[in-house]
C-alpha cells in the first residue's frame, strides 16, 4: 500500500527541516537523500506494496528534543513516525503518510540496573539481548524477551507487546513493564507508573501504551522488572501421532502435574518433516504427526529432572510416541533448530509467502489446525502450522504453490487470508497474538473486533492526540481532517 | 464529604424510576425508603463524612439491562455507581452524586469451568472465594485473590486491580483477567479481550479496564486464567533486628536464591508487639525490631523444602535473629493471625484511625518507615506499617492518640496525611497499591502524578464517557458540564 504523503498532511519543507536541524543537530538529519532514507521505508515485511518511505530521518537524543519534535509536528501538521530496530512484522515502523521518522538508536543506554529494587530502567533504542548480558553475574535476568532478541529494540517490543517463547511460564513484555516516560503526541513529556510493582494510582495508562504500537506517545524511558534467574533448564522433544493428541496434554500438565513450563511449542507434521529434511536432521519425523518441545527451568537441576519426569509420565500416559530429553546445550540445539529453521525450509518452495500470526483459545488449537489443512488443501497451498502451544499462537506462513504464477498468488491470497480470518474469528481467536496489527493486518480488523471497539480506539487515540500525527494509519484507519477536534491538553 | 445530587446532574423522578422498574422488573428497584438505601451509601471506611445515599438502588439481571439503564441515564443524565460487595476501602462504590447504584448481586453466577483452556468465566457479583472452591479437584485453582477474598465480589476486584498476600509471586488480580464484556457508559455492549492469553488485535483496553475504579464502563462477563494448583506450601516467620535488615534480604532470596516466594510479608516493631500481646501470643515479640513472613509454595514438599532450607539459609546469613517454620495448618494459622490481628489490636488503642495504602519502590521501605517513626513522635501518634514487603506496598492506619478530642484529630490529620504523602511521593512512591483512589484519596492525586497525565485521564474518561454519568467523582473530580463533548460513538 504506497500512501502519497498529502492526504491530511502537510509535507516536510526546507524551513521545517531546518527546525529539526536546530533541535537535533544537522548531523542528526537526513535528508533529500533516497537511498539513505530507503532502509526507513520497511520493516522485516519482505513485500513492498507494504513499504513507505519517509520524508525526514531524525534521530533525537533525548525526551526534550523528541517534545519539541513533536511541538513542531504539531503545529505543522506532519505526520511522525517512531521506529526501534526495525525487526517488526506488521509494518508498525513504515512511514506509511511520509513525514518524520524518528530513530531511537542514540537513545540507546542502560540507565540504572538497580538489583536492591530488582528492576532495570533504559533506553528505547537498546537491543533487548543486551539487558540480560548487563545482568550476567547479578542471579537476576528480564524475562520479557522475544525469540528476536538479538536484533529487536526493547522500545518497539514494548510497543508490540512482544512474545516470545518463554511467554507460558513468563508471560509476555507487558508483565514486565513498570514504568514508561512518554512523549506524548502534542509533546508532553509524562510519567506514567514508576519503579512500582503494584500502583493503582489513576489509570493504568502503562498498560494501554503497551502494545498501542506507538499510536499514542514515544517510550523515552522504560523500568523492566527483573526476575530470579533460573540456574538449570531442560527441554524436552515430545512426539505425537497427531495434533488433537499433543494439545489435548497442554491444560494436563498443568492441572495433573501441577507444573507451568516455560516453553510448550508445537510443530505440526509438515513442518516438522519440512525442518528435519532441509537439516538432514535423523529424528524419526515420518512417523510424528505433531511435535512439542517443552522447556522447564528452575533454581536448580534436580527440581527441572523431576518436572521433566512428571512431564514425560504424562506425556507417555497420554499418547506421546516417543520423548527425547535434552539436558544439555548441544541436544537441546539440535531440538530448537528443528522449530527455528522452518520458516527458511519452507523459503526452498516458494519464498512467496505470508507470514501470519494467529491466536485462539489453547483447547481450540486442534480445530484451527483441521480448518488449515481444508484451506491449503482445497486451494494446493502449503500452509504450515507451529507456535506458541501453550499460548494458542499459532504462527503460519500461507506458502505459494511453486506452479503458480505470481499474480495468480496475489490475486488469491487477500480470498485464502479471508477464509482463515474468518475460521479463526469463529474459534473466538484474534488476528495478531504477539506480531501486532500496523497497517499490514488492517484491513482485517472488523472480522475480529465490533464496530463499538473500533469507535472507541479512535476516541481514545483522539484523546491522546487530537491532530493524528502520531503514527497515523496503523491499527485503524486515520481519522478524516474533520472528525478532530482541539488539543484536550492545556497549552503547556 | 456529602455532595447534593444536584450539581450537573438530574434527579431521578418517579418517571424514571417507572422506567428502571420495567427494565430490571418491579422487585429489582429500592426506591423512597431511605433505610433500606442506607447500606448502599458507604463501602468499608467507618467515616461517615465518605457516605453518599443513592437516589434509587437497581439490581439487573443482564448486560442488556445494564445497557438500557445505561441509555436512560445518558439521556436524562442522570449518575450510575456500580457496586460489588461494597468491601471497599477508598470509596469507590459509594455513589456520592446519588442517582442510580447498580447492584452485582444478581448477576453472580459462575457461567463455565473450561478446563481445556485453564479458564473460567464469571459474573461480576460472585464472590471471589467461590471461585476457587468449586475449582477443587480440578488441579487449577484462581491465583489473583485478595485478602478479604471470603467477602469481595470478582467485579470489584477486577474495578480495583485488587493485591492480596500472595502478589510477589502470583501478580495482582490484572495478570489473571483475559476478556471482559463490558456495558460503556453511554449504552454499548462490548467484547474486550477474550479466551486468549496473548492478544495484541488493538489497543489493551481489558487493562485499562482493570483499576478504572467503574468509572469506564461496568463489568457484564470476566474470563480468569487459572494456574496449576500448588500442592504444598510452607511460611517462615523471620524476626530481624530491624527493619533495614529485613527490607535488604527480600532482592538477597530472589537473586541469590533463584526462588520467587509466594508471599513476603512484613510487620514492624509496633505492630508486632501490639498484635502480640492482643492475642497473648508468645513469640519472643520483645526481641524484634522488624518481622517477615515468607510463603513458598510448589508442586510438592520436596521443592517447598529445599526452597525454605535456601530461604533459611540466606535469613541467618544476613541477620536474621529467630527463624521459625510452619509447614502444618496449625503452626500456619498461629503465623498468620498476627498478621491479620494488627488493625484490630490498634483499636484497642482507638477506634479512630485513617486506613493507608503506600506504595514504593521495594528497597525504599526502610526510608518510608523511618520518615512515617519520625512522623508519628512529632505528632504523638501511632502509625504502625505492615503489609506486602515483596511488593513495595506498606498498609498502615494511622491511630489517634487517645488523649486527644476528635476535633483535634480531624483537623490535625489532613496535615498529618499531607506529610505522609510528601515523604511517599519523595521515595518515589504513589498514592495507592491496591485499594484505589476512590473520592477519599482524589484530593491527594495531585501530590503523586502530574496535571498532564491527570489531562489524559480526564481526555480518557470523556472518550469512554462524554455525559460524565458513570461513577462520576472518584479518582478526579467530574469534568465541569461546559467541558462536556457528544457522544464520540455513533449512535447504535
Amino acid at each position: 500500500m504506497q500512501v502519497d504523503a498529502s492526504g491530511p498532511y502537510a509535507v516536510v519543507t526546507p524551513k521545517v527541516v531546518d527546525e529539526l536541524r536546530s533541535i537535533v543537530g544537522e548531523r542528526n538529519v537526513l535528508w533529500d537523500d533516497p537511498e539513505a532514507l530507503e532502509p526507513y521505508s520497511h520493516d522485516e515485511i519482505p513485500d513492498p506494496e507494504y513499504a513507505g518511505a519517509p520524508e525526514v530521518v531524525v534521530a533525537p537524543g533525548s525526551a526534550e528534543e523528541i517534545a519539541a519534535i513533536m511541538k513542531l509536528a504539531n503545529r505543522e501538521r506532519i505526520p511522525v513516525t517512531p521506529r526501534g530496530a526495525g525487526s517488526g512484522l506488521s509494518g508498525g515502523a513504515v512511514p506509511i503518510y511520509g513525514g518524520i521518522l524518528l530513530r531511537s538508536d542514540r537513545m540507546n543506554r542502560i540507565l540504572e540496573i538497580d538489583t536492591d529494587n530488582m528492576m532495570v530502567v533504559v533506553e528505547p533504542g537498546v537491543i533487548t539481548a543486551e539487558i540480560n548480558e548487563r545482568l550476567e553475574g547479578t542471579g537476576l535476568f528480564y524475562a520479557g524477551y522475544p525469540m528476536s532478541l538479538e536484533s529487536c529494540a526493547i522500545g518497539g517490543n514494548v510497543a508490540e507487546n512482544a512474545g516470545g517463547g518463554k511467554a507460558v511460564k513468563y508471560g509476555v513484555t507487558g508483565r514486565y513493564v513498570l514504568g514508561l516516560e512518554v512523549v506524548t503526541p502534542t509533546g508532553r513529556i509524562v510519567e506514567f507508573g514508576g519503579k512500582l510493582i503494584k500502583d493503582v494510582t489513576g489509570y493504568n495508562f502503562v498498560q494501554l501504551m503497551i502494545g498501542s504500537e506507538g499510536t499514542l506517545g514515544i517510550f523515552t524511558k522504560i523500568v523492566l522488572r527483573l526476575s530470579p534467574k533460573p540456574r538449570a533448564s531442560v527441554d524436552l522433544l515430545c512426539l505425537f501421532p497427531d495434533p488433537h493428541t499433543a494439545i489435548a496434554l497442554v491444560p494436563k500438565i498443568m492441572s495433573a502435574g501441577g507444573i507451568t513450563p516455560t516453553a510448550i511449542e508445537f510443530i505440526d507434521q509438515g513442518s516438522f518433516r519440512q525442518a528435519c529434511r532441509y537439516l538432514n536432521e535423523t529424528l524419526p519425523y515420518e512417523d510424528a504427526g505433531a511435535v512439542l518441545i517443552l522447556t522447564v527451568d528452575g533454581p536448580d537441576a534436580d527440581q527441572c529432572e523431576r518436572e521433566y519426569d512428571t512431564i514425560g509420565r504424562i506425556c507417555e500416559e497420554n499418547g506421546a510416541l516417543q520423548i527425547y530429553v535434552a539436558d544439555n546445550a548441544t541436544t537441546s540445539e539440535r531440538i530448537w533448530r528443528v522449530r527455528r529453521n522452518i520458516a527458511e525450509s519452507y523459503a526452498q518452495i516458494s519464498p512467496h509467502q505470508a507470514n501470519e500470526d494467529l491466536v485462539v483459545p489453547p483447547a481450540r488449537i486442534p480445530d484451527l489446525l483441521e480448518g488449515m489443512e481444508t484451506i491449503a488443501e482445497r486451494y494446493g497451498i502449503f500452509i504450515p502450522a507451529y507456535g506458541h502451544a501453550g499460548d494458542g499462537n499459532i504462527h503460519t506462513r500461507l506458502v505459494k504453490n511453486p506452479d503458480w504464477s505470481i499474480e495468480r498468488w496475489k490475486e488469491t491470497l487477500p480470498t485464502i487470508l479471508g477464509e482463515l480470518y474468518d475460521l479463526t474469528a469463529g474459534l473466538g481467536g484474534r488476528l495478531s497474538g504477539e506480531h501486532g496489527i500496523g497497517h499490514k493486518r488492517k484491513p482485517y480488523m472488523s472480522t475480529f473486533v465490533s464496530r463499538e471497539y473500533m469507535d472507541l480506539m479512535r476516541s481514545v487515540k483522539r484523546a491522546f492526540d487530537p491532530k493524528a500525527i502520531l503514527n497515523p494509519g496503523k491499527i485503524f484507519d486515520t481519522m478524516v481532517h474533520d472528525e478532530v477536534s482541539t488539543d484536550p491538553l492545556s497549552p503547556a
